[in-house]
């Protein structure tokens, strides 16, 4: 954890919680993602393949994925960045981001599913690499209303 | 990690990696959770306020946080469930439901902004408990094309 963990010690952290600190939070991958030629698949380890069942009831899913490339500490500690890689958008903070280099590297896609057999969720298409650790899967549920007054900056 | 991690070892699992294996993956909170009365606020550690710059442009943002008060091996060994706790609901894998109950123990909200002061991000409503910590922060920005031929099981 190092330097990324002082923050839970900041007395306003200590303020807000019940329970003792915990600073250790274990996340391993469930699967992982592969790519070949044209077949992108979801290979879910055969540890969590029993968290399949019923998945193939859905036609999207949401997928929970990790930015491995830049699992450094050095990129982790980038805040800031210009988005898209383009010099012309403000420098941002990341939260304000979907860049791919931030504190944890959390990546989310929703992505449609084309087949599920045994380990292997077969899916259209991910903005992933060949080999990303995925963390985990989600059913998609559209939302029951429809966000109100969505306001957006210019840079997108 | 523990039994968690076997999964790391399976031949299906080593065959697509082209890295190194990679077991070790640290996630730790950016900030936390703060009910009270009627407000709910993101704290952000002080480490990652910079991380800020720029979300108040936007109206919404996508919350990731960790169902921490299922951190247990037992509970996040739990691979199937009734959805909704509802025995009158099919047995469904939890990579098929939305349940507080999973492997890793990550969790999704869109929520609305309503004010950004400093490291605290006011938002409009989550269903998340006091406490629970935060592990990253996405700006919410709308699909550029509504997902076609959704497809849902019967108890949702």
């Amino acid at each position: 954890m190092g330097e990324y963990a002082s923050g839970n010690n900041d007395s306003q952290m200590q303020s807000i919680r019940r329970d003792p600190v915990k600073t250790d939070f274990q996340i391993y991958p469930i699967g992982f993602i592969e790519k070949s030629n044209d077949i992108t698949e979801i290979i879910i380890s055969s540890t969590f393949t029993d968290a399949l069942l019923g998945l193939d009831s859905f036609s999207h899913i949401h997928v929970i994925y990790w930015f491995h490339q830049n699992d450094t500490p050095e990129k982790r500690k980038i805040l800031r960045v210009h988005p898209r890689k383009n010099k012309q958008n403000p420098l941002t903070g990341v939260f304000a981001t979907h860049s791919p280099v931030r504190p944890n590297l959390l990546a989310m896609s929703i992505c449609r599913i084309l087949s599920i057999k045994s380990n292997r969720i077969r899916i259209h298409e991910i903005d992933a690499h060949h080999g990303s650790p995925v963390m985990d899967i989600k059913c998609y549920i559209p939302p029951q209303k429809p966000l109100q007054n969505i306001h957006l900056p210019d840079w997108v």
